[in-house]
């Protein structure tokens, strides 16, 4: 290899190239709506794998597969015994989800490495790029326990023995797609670890930025609430006297919506998923599962506010005779990123002339386990009209490319300090 | 076959017979909470269909099957050119249904006419015992289409193309399972309709009396409800500006749960099933369905409170920025029965002994079409807690013994009428 010709501050990533491989990864568990359907260990998640391992072979990377199925490829440095720097996201996604959350930031990794490649630039230290198994948790919950496992916050074991709806286990899925690895799942010193990402949100349009720098990301905690009431006939049962599990769970539900409001600071709660039983129109329901996401920058708001919502279910189960269980499901703290390479993303952008934001991120992501053994940073594009985990999420293709431009500059900088 | 020899009124049914053939029927289909799953056209609806039609054989009753695969077993009258009189009600339950439901109407009338055989009595009147096809309308939606179908209020190819949840149609499941009949589904005259059903409510045991003789059937509204919102990543996404279907169908849910109170009659409205989408956790929710059931003795004011309704839905819709379609599934008006009949009933209530109510049906039933066709009335006995479309629904075998035996005493006294 040779060092590229000219000042290395004016190398760009092929926007188009860039375009072509989302576009060529997007048709991997297309669906009718426009997005993509790649859930964790399904064979459409093997089929994006398997292009993925093609695509770093043509690079010459050396590749590695954990037991989590966690995909690395490896980009010598001229000091092999430096400690790398790693980038990437996730291959999977959301049921019935878009074409960038996750594979942006992937395809985008790929894509600074095959710049680097053409312009034969060597760095100092190695470069990986990584995919990592399961980050939507919308198969098998919870979310991101590939980074989860090799950071040391999860369980092996325990994540193997998760199931998804139809009771399928997840190692043998892992198994079954051929991407449960020999290598031990299990961190190693990193230099510093950047994951490009969709904004997943409203806030760089509102904005109008192209460059999203987040601090940090906010805490997620989740909980699953039983409500159980008293089933019955409809018709011949009177109201008087009614233990009706689907309307105790409305009144929560409904308390959820009105928390933030009630608390002081930026706080979200949000009741995504419930599951209603029998679920027969003429039978009162007598049980109901729903599920609580609090997410904030401050940890101790997130629960205060739950004390908050204990307090108004726990009123509400008893006024109507439906008793209530609680799960607490998961917690992960607010994640501040790594001062020094969260101004390097800022720097970067105003080098290359993108308008930046300083913000925070709303959404958990494999960077959030990595920054707990790692210095992290991420990037972000905008998401049109902040919408994301749909068909319709979309991004302009000119933005996609900037952000590859800034991850692309980033990892040079990284990559070649001693 | 000779007179029974004795007075008449002295003929009581065998209740340990009934038990037996009671406990028989229920092994079809039953669940692990000790209930019955025999939805209708399922194997386990054949099963039931194919007891029943042995044991008709049995009693050598002339056996027609119509097109509906309603299943009818005639016994001859003296003059069997007599109009006949009709008693029966439906072999198929609810998903993790009771025991009784439908079922007791059907074996009672069966033990009526084996006390008539056993006994060589003749009547004047043939008497017919009928088992209707999916009174429960819980795999195939609307209820009640078999006695839908005979008395001329629905059609029997817009049934027939019905589809359960796994899309299938409901011709071609009643066609696996062998019960398509060659038979026109469509009403002949009739003398007289008697159906023996459990109450499915709490009054009668609050009440402390054995036999309910309902002066009808309240009428019976079903409307299905589709909001509409925005799924986005709860994470990123502020809670301004959020249309969360979900919140929006919570709201609705306890607007009908707190209608009753805001009209003056007897009414009862339920939301007893609700869809989510996507339904996952961190995803806001952009489709909603769920069903509302109102039922009252009133017609007019079940309307009145739907206007009510709808007005709410409107204005939570617009608040919230979520659409809603309205479909209205099913409309059947309150159903008087045969005063007559109704008369007989609680008359040979009491002179059997067991203390009697005069009260409504809450509860549709496939008296309700045959209503519309025939002199009609029903006999209730008392469910346990007043329970019922659960495993743990239940009557006292004593009570099953009392309603047949009222049963008995009224189409004895028809089938005798000229």
């Amino acid at each position: 290899m040779k060092e590229f010709k000219g000042s290395i501050d004016r190398l760009r990533v092929n926007g188009e190239r860039l375009r072509q491989t989302m576009e060529t990864m997007s048709k991997i568990g297309r669906t009718k709506g426009g997005g993509v359907q790649r859930l964790a260990l399904s064979d459409e998640d093997k089929e994006a794998r398997d292009l993925f391992i093609k695509w770093l072979k043509e690079l010459n990377l050396e590749i590695l597969i954990d037991q989590m199925g966690n995909i690395f490829g490896k980009r010598k440095g001229k000091r092999d015994d430096f400690t790398p720097v790693i980038t990437g996201s996730h291959l999977d996604s959301q049921p019935k989800g878009g074409r960038f959350d996750g594979v942006l930031g992937v395809m985008g990794a790929l894509e600074v490495l095959r710049t680097l490649e053409e312009n034969k630039i060597d760095t100092e230290r190695p470069i990986i790029i990584v995919d990592w198994t399961n980050e939507e948790g919308s198969r098998f919950a919870p979310a991101m326990v590939g980074s989860g496992v090799w950071s040391g916050s999860l369980d092996t074991e325990w994540v193997y023995n998760r199931t998804d709806a139809s009771g399928k286990r997840f190692e043998d899925e892992l198994k079954r797609i051929g991407y449960k690895g020999e290598f031990p799942c299990k961190s190693f010193p990193i230099y510093a670890y950047y994951e490009y990402h969709i904004e997943q949100g409203p806030i760089l349009e509102r904005e109008n930025k192209i460059i999203g720098a987040p601090k940090g990301i906010v805490c997620l905690h989740w909980y699953d609430i039983y409500v159980e009431g008293e089933a019955n006939q409809v018709g011949p049962t009177p109201m008087e006297g009614r233990h009706d599990a689907l309307c105790a769970a409305a009144e929560m539900i409904l308390k959820v919506n009105e928390l933030p409001s009630k608390v002081k600071g930026d706080l979200v709660a949000t009741v995504g998923e419930i599951n209603n039983y029998p679920n027969s129109r003429n039978i009162i329901p007598d049980k109901v599962h729903f599920t609580v996401d609090i997410r904030s920058w401050d940890d101790q708001l997130a629960l205060e506010a739950w004390k908050i919502l204990e307090k108004e279910f726990k009123a509400i189960s008893e006024k109507r005779g439906c008793p209530i269980r609680v799960e607490e499901t998961w917690k992960v703290e607010h994640s501040p990123f790594d001062k020094r390479l969260v101004q390097r993303v800022l720097d970067n952008a105003q080098r290359l002339g993108y308008p930046s934001l300083y913000m925070v991120s709303g959404a958990g992501h494999d960077a959030s386990y990595m920054n707990q053994v790692a210095p992290t940073a991420m990037i972000f594009v905008p998401s049109i009209n902040g919408r994301s985990h749909v068909e319709v999420e979309n991004t302009k293709w000119e933005d996609c490319e900037a952000g590859v431009n800034v991850l692309l500059h980033c990892i040079l900088q990284s990559a070649n300090e001693r």
